[in-house]
């Protein structure tokens, strides 16, 4: 056979979706699989934004500019500025969703071989856009003891090597559900500072934070223009994933120059994503705040069920709607492959995300996994019921095993 | 300041777009500009396609497959099978656009440095490609004396070195309108299978051919399936540019699971385009009879009337919508901005795409431009008329210059 790239050959596969043909299956035998494995919100759109979509009049889908629509760009403009982040248009190029953001800003920032750090536990397309654009990620460990919270700074200073160009922070995080605070975001803009190296920050989940503060964004950090790479996405705040629109953002205007013309080489995003998002613009405060209580309710429901189980931790998130949760399990991969092969209560079993594949350190997080509460909370606590049975009789089969 | 990858400084600008400026200020000083740059077809997009978005029923738009949709892509191997190309759906993967196809094949057939032969004068955005795979482009330089025909097989095999690792064929051709004959892929197919090459084939322009012989797809050629790797997009198949829906095709089963493993990195193609390219596969054949017609009267008239300015040479294209054209100016770049700065006529003038930037071996194809015959024919008469005086007033100008 004719070679294919060293890159593709250590391209990772989705942890996650290495468990899909095992889903398919459970289906295919009438199960019914509740998906606590994917990031996928189930509550509605703003109509702004399905309206702006369904209403529209092209007779023909020209070419948007490669930077964006001039009207989007600057309705963001607005947004930021109307939660404290002062932007001009310029700073902001539209991306094919979040991913293409972080694609193009890693292409823009970093040579093959420089290296980045990320908190561990991280999300884990950052590996496959790492391996993409040859760049090393370095973990900085966090302990599900603290609830995630920021090393301190001496853990960095550790990682830091002459190779290193930057740090991401992922903020509400993914997989965890933790929400940085100022003075833990203060700590990584002086470690960017002092090491000359960019903060990329990816708040894609802003809007989902369950503390009474208000979010803190790495953009309103002082003095941090040339440092802060700001990745953003529709994805999630407007329940519009498949409309893959993003942004990257930043006031360091080489870096902007840069940005537009690898921009230039992919042509455009999708006008009728574009269409969306400036229409989801319009959303009132209301769909936010109602979205926010029933996160809430849910994460309240989940997290107690998820405690009440022997042997299982799981840390109060602030943020997202995730949580890394340890389960009494030694390998959460086999654990998540048997739900799904094996197991079933009442013609239903739930699907999980093994927390290995957000770990880069071997070894680490292989009795943990990530749970995302994006499901109604009917559907979550039959999930939590099914998860307990599961647990139960794992470790029945264990003990069975050993006898 | 922070630096930026070695990348990012030589990510090519693009030269059309550095006119653009030029273009706006025009358009401010009320100056209409009639776009002969850019291949932005302004046909009606089928009524199947607009409408499969404006009727959708989505109440959020979720992740579609990494992969694609699997009713788009059976229904994109029946479209393949109707102009006699066999695929299997597993032989297709939707990606955002043409240009994402072009990055993820790159990125999963070459490494750093690799090199791949391209017919110059080429489609521009490949250098912006291969400078972000740091892929090296090769060119074999065709002649508008022949209009732009294959060159001999001793011209590849003088391009070819033991870093070549791939073939370019953009097939009929932007920038040229160049068709390749059946004979000529079966050169091209040669020299892969000699020196185990892949053979990229860009036929986003399929459904544009003006001979009454059917267009020959590499796919076609006999036991080729280990090289093919084809790329192709709705964007101008259905005036879709805007949706980004394009795919990457292979019977090569490794590269065809590498090419997954980045589209999994960039999570999926566009929802609301999937939906449109999806309803635009039931276009009825009178669709393309029309369009077709349409162009052929476009390039008749447009070569015609090109031919007859003093010192223009047009060949005949024989597909897509482009010609390279050879003006007697010195430098195309420079006409083409006086035209945008310092020309009108009867406030109007007209924007062009100096061939240069279609061109990788430097001073090659300056006295030549790239015209798009993407408007209505008495547009294209109106802009016809404004190159004529232009290039007398232009040469005029010299010999005052001279004096």
């Amino acid at each position: 056979m004719l070679p294919i790239s060293e890159k593709a050959k250590i391209m990772p596969l989705s942890p996650v979706r290495k468990l899909v043909p095992y889903a398919d299956a459970a289906k295919e035998r009438g199960v019914k699989v509740y998906h606590l494995n994917i990031g996928q919100p189930d509550v509605p759109a703003p109509q702004e934004a399905l309206e702006a979509v369904k209403n529209n009049r092209l007779s023909l889908v020209s070419y948007p500019h490669s930077a964006g629509n001039a009207s989007y760009r600057q309705g963001l403009a607005d947004y930021y500025r109307r939660i404290g982040i002062a932007l001009s248009p310029d700073d902001i190029i539209i991306t094919t969703g979040g991913s293409e953001a972080i694609l193009i800003g890693f292409s823009t920032c970093f040579n093959p071989g420089d290296e980045v750090i990320v908190m561990e536990p991280f999300y884990t397309n950052y590996n496959g856009i790492a391996a993409w654009t040859d760049v090393v990620l370095k973990p900085v460990p966090c302990d599900i003891r603290t609830n995630f919270a920021l090393p301190p700074a001496s853990a960095f200073e550790q990682a830091i090597t002459p190779k290193t160009r930057g740090i991401v922070v992922c903020n509400p995080n993914n997989p965890t559900g933790y929400l940085y605070s100022r003075k833990e975001l203060e700590q990584l803009a002086a470690i960017a500072k002092k090491h000359r190296l960019y903060l990329f920050a990816d708040e894609v989940y802003r809007e989902f934070c369950y503390t009474d503060a208000p979010h803190v964004s790495c953009m309103q950090l002082p003095d941090m223009d040339e440092h802060v790479v700001l990745i953003d996405s529709v994805s999630k705040r407007y329940s519009l994933c498949g409309v893959r629109i993003g942004a990257i953002i930043s006031r360091n205007r080489e870096v902007m120059r840069s940005v537009l013309r690898f921009a230039q080489a992919r042509l455009c995003s999708p006008a009728y994503g574009q269409l969306a998002a400036e229409g989801a613009l319009q959303t009132p405060p209301s769909y936010f705040s109602a979205v926010r209580n029933e996160y809430i309710a849910r994460r309240n429901y989940m997290v107690d069920a998820l405690n009440a189980m022997d042997g299982v931790y799981c840390p109060m998130p602030q943020g997202a709607f995730y949580t890394i949760v340890k389960l009494p399990v030694a390998d959460c991969d086999a654990f998540a492959q048997w739900l799904l092969e094996e197991f079933e209560y009442e013609k239903q079993t739930v699907m999980i995300a093994p927390a290995s594949g957000f770990y880069a350190t071997p070894g680490k997080g292989l009795d943990e996994a990530r749970i995302a509460y994006v499901l109604n909370i009917e559907d979550l606590k039959k999930a939590m019921h099914c998860l307990e049975r599961a647990l139960k009789q794992y470790r029945e089969r264990d003990a069975d095993t050993a006898n």
